[in-house]
């Protein structure tokens, strides 16, 4: 964080999060350019299995090292706009997206280890980057917001990871993206001005939502 | 009907309902292959204004037209698996694919009379087919359904509708779309069972989502 402060560059960083009471959280943070923690994020989507499945040619017990996040999906104050975190599984599900976006989130950082290989329905291992942009740029259009989804890129244990890192447009266009899958930085100019495009028209909240007939997504599983 | 039932061939209209009771809504109906209709839905997300605005070059006056859906978004049984509607904006807002993924939907069928030119927003009319396809395509994706989503082509009252019809499947791969701007035939095996590589593993809800951390979603507009 001091290098942060020196060098004014802001960050997002995602770590595995050992509470002073022995709790355990898929958690990230985001640093602001002069060195302050603006905000925490524990993830809410924990993928993967709570026990050892031998089957797997690799383990993913996501469920078993770690709580299921305590913090809802906050939105924080930043000193460009209004800044929010997920992390990796969280992006595939558009109810982390909508509570973001109905936060007043403009934009959203996220980081991902995804394997290119997904044991329970390998038939799709070669849609996992469709499967990646298509959440990531459904979720930033349909609530007006950018997106800087960074992906980690190489071998983790023996598992090629997918890399595919994109900064996503509040019109859910990509506006950078990685090209190899090796390690890359790419940037683009992130404009937030631009999620008044959507949220202003097609993406109004006030105007065009109906809440009233959504009761089945909070309704609590049977 | 009488003609459907004679060839076996099951279909979606849409029409401008007139209840008994002088009540007007956008509806769809969805009749099986038989004649019967399976079952009614009024379309909930009306865009547009509810007042003449005449700077705009065509007016969008759903919102003066129709009342709001008093239906919710039923799923219903048909001879072939579970099927749904939605209409037109339906498609773009993830809460109406959502609430049918929950309900069960295996097949969602669609219309849209979607203008090439958006009046508040000119500057996204080049996107009005990606846009068309990244919702339909993500509703699929993380709901496990296949989708017929059926747009009109060709002028409506002086304006160009952007045509693009899709049928997608549970991967959000487009299994099938149309060529031009003109009338066309696409057709593509649907095979419900394919429901199952989604919702059994990435989305699969019972184990994965999270509704408590859901509530903004279904809070009241403020």
């Amino acid at each position: 964080m001091s290098l942060a402060r020196a060098l004014g560059v802001g960050f997002t960083l995602g770590f595995a999060e050992l509470t002073p009471e022995g709790r355990h959280f898929n958690t990230s943070i985001l640093v602001g350019p002069d060195g302050t923690i603006l905000g925490k994020y524990r993830k809410i989507h924990l993928p993967g299995h709570a026990e050892n499945e031998p089957w797997r040619p690799f383990q993913h017990l996501e469920k078993y090292y770690f709580e299921k996040g305590d913090l809802g999906f906050p939105v924080f104050d930043g000193p460009f706009g209004k800044a929010a975190m997920c992390i990796c599984n969280d992006r595939r599900w558009p109810e982390t997206w909508r509570v973001l976006g109905l936060g007043g989130a403009e934009l959203v950082t996220l980081g991902y280890n995804t394997p290119a290989h997904f044991p329970p329905a390998p038939e799709h291992d070669h849609l996992q980057n469709f499967h990646n942009e298509l959440s990531v740029q459904a979720g930033c259009y349909q609530n007006g917001l950018w997106a800087v989804a960074v992906a980690k890129a190489g071998l983790e244990e023996g598992s090629r990871l997918i890399a595919g890192s994109v900064i996503v447009a509040p019109t859910g266009e990509i506006a950078a993206r990685t090209l190899t899958d090796g390690d890359e930085v790419i940037t683009a100019e992130v404009d937030l001005d631009r999620c008044a495009e959507i949220r202003q028209n097609i993406f109004n909240f006030a105007q065009h939502r109906e809440p009233g007939d959504y009761a089945a997504i909070t309704a609590p599983k049977a």
